[in-house]
């Protein structure tokens, strides 16, 4: 059975579309009463370990908001747990590493480990998602890209300066290199996986490589993420998200992407510009934007819509994930109003 | 007496120069063990209020490094002391304001207050630094540019999201308006009290302006920091600097400043060419890339200095401020090698 030629897999292929497809990152998240609900219930790696929950969560925002895709409920860091860098994930604080990697003999001792058996769980999500959505959306599955994941690895979480990744990087290029090589594989059939259990699409997060001059996106990322996108199979589009990426983005192009996702701290017309118009882009909404009023959301709607200029290859996106304060009202505003003022019938 | 035509001065003006003139952010601070000898005698604030050891502390990079300016000691937040915001230095951790404004009445109580009784001690570092230095370099004054400081007044510190800056935006934006106008106001006295002392040239730091997306921008920075430029005394050069700006730079041209301060985000080239080549640019080194061997730092000035490509105009600098931890000798093979792989006589 072929799957229904959906809306955001036309846009992901520049193809032109009745009205601009919208999904959220992080859609399935804490300013959603029904996730909280759920968190209520479960613990979050839990919730992401029980597959029958975490396909329940991923469905929700498609019921609730009328978006025009399903995003995976899952964490970046999973698919790297078996690694044993005590992975943790400390309450309303995100992921902790408490054994973080900072010389070339840790990293030297990383294992190939068998990503089937580490997170099944995910692929279980991927599937059961598949069937509750039936055929009313697209299902986008996703993984960290290797500088992402990398930095969580080397800094134990998210860091101002990435001083650790970049000790690594200039003290140690041959530990840096060796440890993307490590996560490209990792990744590829983390990804690979997903897609064979029935993801549409999948989204690369690199979202942490905007710490980086293009002097070191050029010698310590782009060839691994290139690697990467070069493994998943053909037919199955890649979008490739980063955040303040605006002095990269030719060079995340270059890595590769059939979609290129931006931040809102450009332009879209300019990041369009800058990352070619032969590959499409997702954004570019700033989270923060939707807290406030609905009239101001509108108008920003509407100014991202414009500068897409009805050019076929615009997926409506934030900037970055939802914030957890987020009005949900406000969401659900600003889904509609991207399906109104881009409707083109 | 007039100034001899200083190598920055000239830069400034785009004029030709037979070498590129270089200083560096925070080149005054604590991985020179001269500072922190001088830390060792007196707190942070007390330093900034002493004027006889703030110029002493202005003038050691110089002799020190052999750097083509001097930039003030001082601290940006020094001037809103008297808003009563309760502005405290933590140790090791910058700046804090106690009792942050987060709402339009507190912000309708500020008062305007005198800036040369609140900070005459800042002039007179400015005038005690210019007799030290004599004919040597010039001395760059510098301020806060409105959006940054009322950040900083507005969040209570560096924040991750700024989501109390832009709900106040975009809640209240008469109040975000009324403060911003309050901070003009002071700034113009302020730059133009160090200016009188005799700053040859000033920096504004709009360091966390990265956080917004243009259309902010456009709405609740840019004409606040252009009508301080406008107040501004003729014939000094406006260095206007900020991070993670790749996407606004065509925006704070138009805001002003003789010279543009570029972050390492961007490569030099691509940063010109986004704010024009009528104007001068400042930068662009990674902070961290200081902590790497010095054959990698020397690689590293040089891919700069060719993307300059020998058009006058170009300070070099790094995209921010030298980073606690970075070894002395590489910050004085760094300035050894701009003047080396620049030389142009």
């Amino acid at each position: 059975m072929t799957s229904p030629d959906f809306l955001l897999l036309r846009a992901a292929r520049r193809e032109p579309t009745e009205r601009t497809p919208v999904w959220l990152m992080r859609q399935a998240g804490r300013y959603l009463p029904e996730y909280r609900e759920m968190r209520r219930r479960f613990g979050f790696l839990e919730l992401c370990r029980n597959s029958e929950a975490a396909a329940e969560v991923t469905v929700q925002p498609v019921e609730r908001l009328g978006v025009d895709a399903a995003i995976l409920f899952a964490d970046i860091l999973l698919v790297v747990e078996p690694l044993g860098v005590g992975l943790e994930f400390a309450l309303g604080e995100g992921p902790v590493i408490r054994r973080p990697l900072r010389s070339d003999g840790e990293i030297a001792r990383l294992k190939p480990f068998d990503v089937e058996s580490a997170v099944g769980f995910v692929f279980d999500t991927v599937r059961k998602a598949r069937r509750a959505l039936g055929d009313r959306v697209p299902l986008i599955g996703f993984a960290g890209a290797p500088f992402t994941v990398a930095s969580y690895l080397v800094e134990g979480g998210p860091s101002r300066d990435y001083l650790y990744v970049k000790r690594l990087m200039y003290g140690e290029p041959e530990a840096w290199h060796r440890l993307m090589e490590v996560l490209v594989d990792v990744t590829a059939r983390y990804l690979g996986g997903q897609i064979a259990a029935g993801a549409h699409a999948v989204q690369l997060f690199d979202s942490w490589v905007g710490a980086l001059g293009p002097d070191d996106y050029r010698a310590f990322v782009l060839p691994y993420t290139r690697a990467l996108v070069r493994a998943l199979p053909p037919g199955v589009p890649v979008i490739h998200f980063g955040t303040g990426t605006a002095g990269l983005l030719p060079l995340m192009r270059e890595a590769g992407g059939d979609v290129i996702g931006l931040d809102w701290r450009v332009d879209l017309d300019a990041g369009w510009r800058a990352v070619g118009h032969d590959v499409a882009v997702q954004g570019n909404l700033d989270p923060a934007a939707l807290l406030a009023p609905p009239a101001l959301i509108r108008e920003r709607v509407k100014g991202i819509l414009d500068r897409a200029a009805g050019r076929p290859g615009h997926i409506f996106n934030l900037g970055h994930g939802v914030l957890p304060d987020t009005p949900v009202e406000h969401v659900k505003a600003m889904v509609d109003f991207v399906h109104e003022l881009s409707d083109r019938r």
